[in-house]
């Protein structure tokens, strides 16, 4: 399994073989063995192969065509509901319809979310990790009828792989690092730790096409621009408040 | 490492021996392959050996002897800064001061702290993971330096194990999936999930001791009760727009 972390590429286009349900579930449950707060598991999720569904759930996604293409889409929730509902069925005072209560869920779902990519990837699937699930929260708590105290945190597109992509580049370990305490940056640690990134062809590409000055203007002015952000800040927000954690 | 992912414990008694920074690094660079916004790697690491950081971190951590006991102390951290400071080098505008930045931040740095987990433990380390970073984070921002746009997520002690505890239990898998949409409890589908938990013995001693009705209450009225909930939501907040993402 070393070798498949080492390994792994995302995975966007599947062949049309199925995931069992067997399969899913082994992967799901040995997943939930990840670290959770007391132990109260503060996750669920919602196992989409319902073609209708993906449907409506893609353009949320921006469109990203594995949302329709792979066998089963897996939308992974912070979820405070199930154990809410518990206490109050205990005559036990709840309070966890706060920040930090969503904080701790969307924690624990994501240990869940890796352990169950880990163990997926390693049993031969390929997957997808969608980050616009958090783009767009609204549309998602509505089609997946998410009650209060529930959030979607992260997507999962999970399938048989029909690519093998190139695995992509990282940053050196050095510049992720920091030693007892956080060291900043200098111009020449910043150089010297992007110098490899910018200077793959592909990036170069990128900065050709999108005729920007380098890559960092790639991603301000075209994939993360700061009107997006701010915009999609404020559903977030908003989505938090509906479902009860502001 | 299927094996170790299914058997893990979390474990918070270390032997005396040191963990050494080749085999950390190898670890941190093989989690790092972990998915990741964009491909930024919206995290940094900071590696606590320091027996006088250690000792100042443990009162942010409760006091939990695993602090000052391990060889290593991890803390996982949300980083946009290394991304901004590069942005800003390059004549680009970044506009990751915001909440969405923050949770892509977050969830960057969660993929990556199990990953990281999972190869430490088949590696033959153990590790508990300190839920307790996002209750006093002012406190380790303090400590550790982080600057602005760098946010304490978790912390990770590591060590080679002193200690062989129980596997923990875990809810059944139908609890936590929902096919194709969220379906909601019945009272009845609540007492089957929590049935198992509700019967262990440790379980049912935790209720005697602390002189509860039930286990709900011990979890409501002792360990996450609403009012530290609430009074930590608070500080939580302020760290996020002291930090410049609120």
């Amino acid at each position: 399994m070393i070798t498949s972390i080492e390994n792994r590429r995302t995975i966007r286009k599947y062949k049309e073989k199925d995931v069992s349900e067997v399969l899913l579930n082994e992967l799901l449950t040995t997943a939930a063995r990840a670290a959770t707060m007391g132990n109260i598991q503060l996750y669920s999720v919602v196992v989409t192969r319902e073609k209708e569904i993906k449907k409506a759930l893609s353009p949320l996604h921006f469109g990203q065509p594995m949302v329709e293409n792979a066998p089963i889409v897996l939308t992974f929730c912070a979820d405070f509901h199930r154990f809410n509902q518990w206490c109050e069925l205990r005559n036990a005072n709840p309070g966890y319809n706060n920040f930090l209560s969503f904080i701790n869920a969307a924690s624990d779902t994501l240990l869940f979310v890796q352990n169950f990519t880990t163990l997926a990837e390693d049993a031969g699937l390929g997957t997808c990790y969608l980050g616009t699930t958090v783009y767009n929260p609204k549309g998602i708590i509505d089609i997946l009828h998410l009650p209060k105290l529930v959030f979607p945190i992260a997507t999962i597109t999970v399938g048989w792989p029909d690519e093998s992509p190139e695995r992509t580049d990282r940053l050196p370990l050095n510049g992720i690092i920091h030693n007892d305490t956080y060291k900043d940056y200098s111009k020449e640690d910043i150089d010297s730790i992007y110098a490899y990134k910018e200077s793959l062809p592909e990036n170069l590409n990128f900065v050709e096409i999108n005729k920007k000055e380098n890559l960092a203007q790639v991603f301000t002015d075209c994939r993360y621009t700061k009107a997006d952000n701010e915009s999609m800040s404020e559903g977030l927000l908003e989505a938090l408040k509906q479902q009860g954690f502001l």
